[in-house]
């Protein structure tokens, strides 16, 4: 059961003007399943692309990369569940260029036009020609409002379609942006979600599209985790249709770039937020801050020692208040001169350690109380500095090793 | 259920001169259970130490620290379980002190010349009154022949007492080495195990006493990981008691020095191997061998990322060859330049993955095959060069979760 999070309506997922989506049932790897979605973008449109750090990343996650860096626009972008298309070698990489050559053809674009994403099991060769057989389907449903169809094609492990919206007003103009994610198990930083598309109809200029898709990463889905594993094909793409008639922004440091910042990173981090919230097995949804570091990057080190403890994270999973393997966890970070006595432990309200010892006023049932909460804050003091920074996981329970020792069956 | 390891029988476990060891019911935690062990060595017995890298170590591992750099000789250990005294601050350290003095008093020797360990909960002020209550019947249960009591006086949540014993002969002279360990869980590298002790009746020099140590540990203890989380407790310790009457041994490279380390590395790595055997809930036992690395530190962290991946750890535990999330697991181990097209992947004499794909004659029945079996070798090959390192580990499976959800009720 996914924590507080329930699939968006679809009249709440808003169109993006000059972006369509459309969706079939290919067989890539079972029948019957919303499996190949294609999302076509008018001429124009500015695209951004951020992608997984594993350096065994997969075939499409190389072809996305070539085909952004050849900079003759995005007009149309692919994707299929069922099958990642990673750890396949040469191989892999001619079938994710077919899939794209195969979707060029319809539409009469250049392959290097079409961005290839693959989610699902490893180590399989990608049955391209279901793939192809799907596309007349895929791009006969294509329509601008079709999003929740979209979100619900990318699912895998999923249990709940993940989807938001949120409008802004910029320079006079009403735009939308619109995203939807997918993910719930191989989840980790360095580019955190599998799959991300965040559209908007701003306009932006086309040297804004790269710094604009890291900084909503950073923001987002680079600072989820639910089980520590990165996967071979993370991707999160930001795409901006101009259709808003917004004269386009430049700069994220003007007012005009601030607000659809603001608007971007709401959604984006609502989608990453929905994927822990659906993480495998979750119960809880933790949010782990850490303060008083002497930079940000060893808060962050810390935030992912406690979010990825199997220790801690079993812990919240029985409520039960075992709050010293927090502590153990920031001991083990990395940290070579931490000084344990400065360490401070809450959790919500409940102030559980201080000067690296049990609090005077502590009790257990206070413990007890935050920790049967569906929502619980974890903050670290480390006494260092003035940085902080935070990490958004979930628990874990015997339903993640269900699922992952089930996955393929 | 501990994969294909049994509690040694008492008479397995040879008494070593010089050393002899009590075990008392001090309820420290649970009544009716071994919780209080006590140590004894006869004075001129050389005693070398590694603890826990955590920064958030506990009070005895301060406390052992400091009376071992003291170098006025070791004449008794006290080992609690139930209570870890870690996360409690100074008074942790007054405690422990406590503990020492206590001991001492009993002996006549100097509070210094004890050394203490605890396991057991973390953040939870230490009993010293039961502890002290305890000793007593500790010291009247004291003999040379008593290593099975110990091995089960040291257990939290082992289900099985470990303990292993070798005999060499040393310049003519039959030495013998015998060593106890505990752990289950919070075990991963930079002292890996929980608590190890591992006796002889060699006669070293006592500058030999750590860099023995050190050296043991880098080739056991530190090599095995069950969750990937460092106890603040971890602790092992070398004692030579000397009444073998061999000539002290004054370096590792000399050809007695090379036949006691072969002899008592053989028990340290059964004993680290006995943990992960035991690791809670474990079912499989599986050595991660990385080879072809640059050096054997990049060789280590490809064998943790893999040996710590949930994905891959439950895969395990299903019998379920999804291999991909191994070659996931190297790809994200965070060397930076790897060349995955140059990826081998073997599983015992299975060839898997080749050049970073799927081998053409790997059939996924021959994968099966072996993730059925009880003993796995994962075999990686990173084509950077000549170096190896190995770790070992086991799966994880929904009795991890079910233990470490139930620990503290």
């Amino acid at each position: 059961m996914p924590v507080n999070l329930s699939a968006p309506r679809a009249e709440q997922l808003l169109p993006i003007p000059g972006f369509r989506i459309g969706v079939a049932e290919a067989g890539v790897r079972k029948v019957g399943r919303k499996d190949l979605t294609v999302m076509l973008l008018e001429p124009g449109a500015v695209v951004g692309g951020v992608f997984t750090q594993n350096r065994f990343c997969a075939a499409p996650v190389q072809v996305c990369r070539e085909h952004l860096a050849a900079g003759h626009g995005v007009r149309a972008i692919v994707i299929n569940t069922g099958n990642a298309n990673a750890g396949t070698g040469e191989d892999g990489l001619i079938r994710a260029r077919q899939t794209c050559i195969a979707l060029a053809r319809r539409l009469e674009v250049s392959p290097e036009q079409v961005l290839p994403f693959s989610t699902g099991v490893i180590m399989e060769p990608l049955p391209v020609d279901r793939i192809q057989a799907g596309l007349p389907a895929a791009l006969a449903d294509a329509k601008e409002d079709n999003w929740l169809r979209a979100a619900e094609g990318i699912m895998t492990t999923d249990t709940v379609a993940k989807g938001a919206s949120r409008q802004a007003t910029i320079a006079g103009r009403s735009v939308t942006v619109t995203g939807i994610s997918k993910g719930a198990g191989m989840i980790r930083p360095n580019m955190a979600t599998m799959l991300g598309y965040l559209a908007t109809d701003a306009a932006i200029a086309p040297a804004l599209a790269q710094p604009l898709a890291h900084a909503l990463a950073e923001g987002s889905f680079n600072r989820v985790t639910v089980d520590g594993d990165t996967s071979t094909n993370d991707s999160f793409l930001v795409i901006a249709t101009g259709k808003a008639g917004n004269p386009p922004i430049t700069s994220l440091e003007s007012t005009e770039g601030r607000a659809l910042f603001d608007a971007m990173l709401a959604v984006a981090r609502q989608l990453a937020h929905a994927i822990v919230r659906d993480g495998e097995g979750a119960t809880k949804f933790i949010t782990v801050q850490v303060e008083g570091g002497r930079d940000a990057a060893e808060c962050r080190q810390v935030a992912y020692a406690i979010a990825h403890s199997p220790l801690v994270k079993t812990a919240f999973y029985a409520s039960d208040p075992n709050l010293g393997r927090i502590l153990a966890a920031v001991g083990y970070a990395g940290i070579g001169d931490l000084d344990q006595t400065r360490i401070e432990l809450h959790l919500d309200d409940v102030h559980v350690a201080t000067g690296g010892g049990r609090h005077p006023a502590y009790r257990e049932e206070d413990g007890q109380r935050v920790m049967k909460q569906s929502e619980i804050t974890v903050r670290v003091g480390l006494g260092r500095g003035a940085a902080t920074d935070t990490v958004w996981t979930c628990d874990f329970s015997h339903d993640y090793v269900s699922i992952n020792a089930d996955y393929r069956s």
